[in-house]
């Protein structure tokens, strides 16, 4: 199918192309149009009728959008955006730069001019954001016949009708009842006989990471939105936190890489732009390693009488690198989800003491055989092997205490000070293990190796 | 509230506790015997009426679920896991020892007992495990009035019936509505009427990370599932892909963190599995960085010579390390997301190699300018600053470039042998970078030192 549909763009053959496209479902044809060229994509597009169109256009990534808003005609492009469900426009306007936006939204008609303004008023990254006022309301006076006639008669709009929401004249929220649950009673009777008058709602105003929590824990697939007077706003969806879940998920891991979030995927981003979200982590975290240049300048000495200490560098460096790397990321992650709050500071202390007391003792053992063993067999560490060996057994264990102990506790100072840990633990980390695992390996040098090589 | 119900468990008034607890919503008694002691959340839990303690229990996590079958009397844990919607049921069982499942299995009633086995019986991971058989399914010839009927008959058994899935008389699955299709159509009209015969439905062998991909791509909230000849066997809920997709990012952030993933919250975890899970990698990369220590060797007689080597050994090598776990990052994320397939692999590289020869140039560039100034105030570097300067600029473009490309390269070559990268690349990439980069920079220093300080 995909070749002759190639083939027809080859020929030119517009009707034939039309005829077969509008036969597709939606979700085909924006899979389809994703691996076409620029051109041919909104050639496509132009075939599509107005309605078919709407609906695939609401199936591509944010990227495609983008690229096909920019290569339709202007009325064909306002007429998409208006079509958008108003949670998903708010979603594609947000990122523009402001004077896009702006030249977006005055050419949309009033209604949904005044509606788009209004989501883009919420703070980003606030439920506000993610809601769209596509819902449906009844009344507690009403029969369950009329709440059925209403819905025939207002469904269409509705972002989904699996749950109706029920509020007072005020707009403010009373209940949420399931769809099902107005079939399963008889007609005459009132809303206000099912409602139990117990619901959970988002504020508007709430962290977007606040609505990934309540999904999960309330096992919804919508939950409405109220303000702080409890008046009624909207609904978010769970395919939209679906959607901002796996996003919150990707931010966190190119933190923990060292990159600044990317807006877009990895293919796509504009080479100058990954360099500028990879160069600016690299460099400050290059800064803060040049203190190992520094720092290293005091031991020069050292190393000079004992050489022997600069061919271990690496190996205690990147131990306690990572360690410090697995106890920064777990607590990271284990906050983000809400499992460790800062008020169990202490007891995650507590654990990775005892962790890095542990991991250290392991790896000092391993380091400490390894030499003790080796220079059995080999005169490469000269006639103080023994000292060298428990040099480094000792330093294994300190910088991998070290660097556990320093891996979990500055998230946690990150938290308490209003700093996300995700955004910028890693680097901290990393310099700071760094650093100090030089000097406390020099540090016990001095003191292990005293009197033989020092 | 809380105050009130631990005051009661104090003074051990059970019937006030029971009065209290079962005006409680199921979420609300999930949230408060998360807090509790174990005798304490056993002694509420008992308190509950039936329907209440199932509804709570499918509220709870995992661990909690298990600590709690763990003191009920047997009786009631099986009849609470009776209770459990197959899929839940599944999720609860499959983490479990062997005989434990075999134990808790062999009590429940013969029904519930064969479909559990049945779909304990798919592969771990596939979206046979994800599925419950609860679902409504109607006929092509049947009139919307006798839908409505058997909704009402058996909708309140169903998991959602926010879709009704029409199938023939071989149960071969047909076409997908939504409820609300029905509701905007006359009573006497058939299914056949509104049907057209197009859904989108998963494998139940598919991998589980294919549901996500499908939800997140096909915007709906449940989905069917076929076997191989397109019966329906079942459907899987978006409210269970959402806490899939949250266990599979954690994975991969512990992965990248270098730790196996854990199977509990942080806090949960025993203190000897989380020793086990984080031990087994460090000691991993421990030996791997070993062979860093085995490739000084080679190089002592340069640090002799030139001790100041030593100096930026750690900025050189940390360096590498990070541009390495950068680029791995995003192509290991860009791959999980799919966005980036095994065939866009030279295209990756490509990217990559200018990547790191830009990165490369910047840093190399901040660390020749930093030491050669400072060797303008200073005299730290000796007489020959200009060629050090000059040795480390061009061992960080190396170090980085070499960095950037194992990064990239390495999660490509491991999804071709058919290993999952996200769990494996890390420490490879670590070891890698960190032996071969100081391979590269003591190369560079023999070249540019020589008939200086070497």
């Amino acid at each position: 199918m995909h070749v002759s549909i190639n083939s027809l763009i080859k020929q030119g053959d517009l009707e034939a192309l039309a005829k077969v496209l509008n036969t597709l479902s939606p979700f085909e044809i924006a899979d389809l149009i994703a691996n076409k060229s620029e051109e041919d994509r909104s050639l496509l597009f132009s075939l599509l009728s107005p309605s078919l169109a709407s609906q695939t256009f609401d199936y591509l990534s944010l990227h495609l959008q983008r690229s096909l808003l920019h290569t339709l005609p202007t009325m064909q492009a306002v007429s998409l955006l208006k079509d958008l469900p108003p949670d998903d426009r708010t979603h594609f306007l947000q990122e523009l730069p402001r004077g896009v936006i702006e030249a977006w939204v005055k050419l949309l008609p009033p209604d949904e001019r005044k509606l788009t303004l209004k989501l883009l008023g919420y703070p980003i990254g606030s439920v506000g954001r993610l809601m769209t006022p596509d819902y449906l309301a009844v009344k507690m006076e009403w029969t369950i016949e009329e709440v059925l006639d209403h819905i025939r008669a207002y469904g269409h709009d509705s972002e989904t009708i699996d749950v109706i929401y029920v509020v007072d004249d005020t707009a403010k929220l009373l209940d949420d009842i399931k769809l099902k649950d107005f079939l399963f009673i008889p007609r005459h009777c009132k809303v206000r006989d099912i409602a139990d008058n117990r619901f959970v709602a988002l504020s508007v105003y709430n962290d977007d990471e606040m609505a990934i929590e309540a999904f999960k824990e309330h096992h919804r697939s919508v939950l409405p939105v109220v303000d702080e007077k409890g008046i009624l706003l909207g609904i978010v969806t769970i395919d939209d936190v679906l959607r901002l879940s796996n996003q919150e998920a990707t931010e966190d891991i190119q933190h923990i890489g060292g990159v600044a979030a990317l807006r877009e995927p990895y293919m796509q981003v504009p080479f100058f732009e990954l360099m500028r979200k990879r160069a600016g982590w690299l460099v400050v975290l290059f800064l803060g390693e040049m203190l190992t240049a520094t720092v290293m300048v005091y031991f020069e000495d050292e190393i000079t009488k004992a050489v022997v200490l600069a061919l271990f560098l690496p190996l205690i460096i990147s131990s306690g690198g990572n360690a410090g790397s697995q106890a920064s990321t777990l607590v990271i992650r284990a906050m983000a989800l809400g499992e460790v709050k800062l008020r169990d500071g202490w007891k995650v202390v507590e654990r990775e003491i005892f962790s890095g007391l542990f991991l250290g003792a392991i790896l000092g053992a391993v380091g400490f055989f390894r030499i003790a063993i080796w220079s059995l067999f080999s005169n490469v560490y000269g006639e103080h092997s023994f000292a060298i060996a428990l040099t480094i057994g000792l330093a294994l264990v300190g910088v991998i205490l070290w660097g556990t102990l320093s891996g979990a506790i500055l998230p946690l100072i990150l938290v308490r000070i209003g700093v996300d840990p995700a955004k910028s633990s890693a680097p901290l980390v990393a310099t700071l293990v760094d650093v100090t695992g030089l000097i406390i390996y020099f540090l016990i040098a001095m003191v292990t190796l005293k009197g033989t090589l020092l």
